[in-house]
């Protein structure tokens, strides 16, 4: 099938009116489909947005660091603008300072953030606010359509698709469309708002198949009841565990800020950092089918991702798991 | 499935093997899988090799422009490195002037070609040579696997999966490891040769489910007996068509010279352009089953596509299809 069909245009305008519907996206802001995961983004976002700065001479944008993903957007952006910390925290990334008290850049090209850090289980509950004529930017890839998500109060918005909408290979990117064209002129055009946004997602082939597979995933997002409903399942699937983990006297523990709390990602170290313990209770899991609860490799420890394809029944698997696996090694 | 869980690794390991024996890749190159498609590469490639030119101040690239494809690479190339035509064809892309006369330049950092061009069906039947030291580089996105090809006369290869490999959202590539380490400082993670190396192609997670596609499709090709018997069915295939046309005299005609025919595609005009006629042409074949036959917007026609998928019976019936049109229309 040609990407340039009618049955493929006609797919692909679908899916963008779908997720446009689900996530409230205003009519100002194209939504659009990259190749190139998060990673392009945090290149692109730069070569798109740093001709924004109202610093001429030494074009800088604002980075919110608040674990490994938003680290490695401005790792990345720093070969391409001039990148700025508004608060200085180190590892473990364990909460977020008050954005009241951020140092934000009035002539920031943007200010930047990461709403959900997958590895950290670190969440804003609220977007920050960034200054007036600052576009905020968002990485949604490990929350979208999990949550309400204020669209307006963003410049631009991006999400790999494979926690939450589909498969990897996809990047959904949504841009308020005055933020279009201001590109470098060293921008790679399949990183190009501009030339993205001008052929609808079709400058190149675009990866065809994982769009049809998220138009799949939001068709049975909108048939269970939308964003409303799944946000209602993931705040009880995620209660199940935190509930667990705070009444577990510390056998269990979540070392994140109750206020920023993923429902996500739920980092658990048991007894402290116990490895052996850990190493038994992962065996375990996976005896019982449950393949995937081993920490990220840069912080061990265990992981439960309840993205929204997890449903309550499998989440109180867990919690059960959990809690005989306890019961059984308190002492 | 995390892409850096044991059983993907081996996945990608696999389809990597795979792949090497089938197009007997030598030791000394490595296989990676990027995102961005062939357009992604158009930039990758000056990004990562623009510092071999010899001409320090002024680096410069060869171009063999055969059609839009290796157009389309120039004119990205552009963007990094100055670009410098071999021979110099205008529209409509017939043919190849004889690499013995290309203007070809000893400081260029590369010379690139597109080994097929889909949109003019003109397809090299051998690789042109490189002058000593300058990697010569090919696009073959849309003849992989279709027939034998020398990596070893390649400084570096790539191609889109979709045509021949699998699915949109994979491109692949080959370059020889000397070649890796490159890079401009400024370039994209995502599109940086060293990056995606160094972390066997796991630097950001890669279209995982494509991979699994390309790895499937490659098994096929194994069992079917590898590239030595797609190579025996494309011409075959190509055969069906192109007699047919050289003996309607004058219904159909290709306009391609004899030496640089794709069996790939095949670009079709009936009674030297008739509109009218070729709509009703496309029109009968969609009724039959056969459903892109329409040429590229840009030249208009009829394009017979023979990607490896399809078969010598699905190319007999558009041949026997063809042969009627002609009988019923020939007067």
């Amino acid at each position: 099938m040609s990407h340039r069909s009618a049955d493929f245009t006609n797919l692909l305008n679908t899916t963008k009116k779908l997720l446009s519907d689900l996530m409230s996206i205003p009519q100002n802001y194209d939504v659009m489909f990259f190749h190139g995961g998060g990673t392009g983004q945090f290149a692109a976002i730069p070569l798109n947005l740093r001709a924004l700065s109202k610093n001429v001479e030494n074009p800088t944008a604002d980075y919110a660091v608040t674990g490994s993903w938003s680290h490695k957007a401005m790792d990345e952006g720093a070969k391409y603008i001039h990148t700025h910390k508004v608060f200085d925290i180190k590892k473990p990334f364990v909460t977020v300072p008050d954005p009241s008290t951020w140092n934000t850049n009035p002539e920031a090209a943007y200010l930047y953030y990461c709403a959900n850090e997958t590895i950290h289980g670190v969440e804003f509950q609220e977007p920050p606010t960034s200054l007036p004529g600052v576009p905020l930017i968002a990485d949604i890839s490990s929350n979208i359509l999990s949550r309400y998500f204020d669209v307006s109060k963003h410049g631009m918005f991006f999400a790999g698709a494979q926690k939450n909408v589909g498969i990897s290979g996809v990047t959904i990117v949504g841009v308020q469309k005055d933020l279009i064209g201001h590109q470098q002129p060293h921008t790679p055009a399949v990183l190009s708002f501009k030339e993205i946004h001008k052929d609808n997602s079709l400058y190149n082939t675009p990866c065809s198949y994982g769009i049809y597979i998220t138009k799949l995933v939001l068709e049975w997002i909108r048939d269970l009841g939308g964003v409303d409903e799944l946000e209602k399942r993931n705040k009880t699937k995620a209660s199940l565990i935190y509930d667990l983990i705070d009444s577990s006297e510390g056998f269990y523990r979540n070392p994140v800020d109750k206020k920023y709390r993923s429902r996500m990602n739920i980092p658990i170290r048991i007894k402290e950092g116990d490895e052996a313990l850990e190493a038994k209770f992962i065996k375990e899991s996976i005896s019982r089918g449950m393949i995937s609860l081993k920490g990220h490799r840069s912080v061990g420890g265990i992981r439960a991702s309840l993205y929204n394809a997890i449903t309550i029944d499998e989440t109180q698997t867990l919690a059960d798991f959990m809690k005989e696996f306890m019961e059984e090694h308190k002492n």
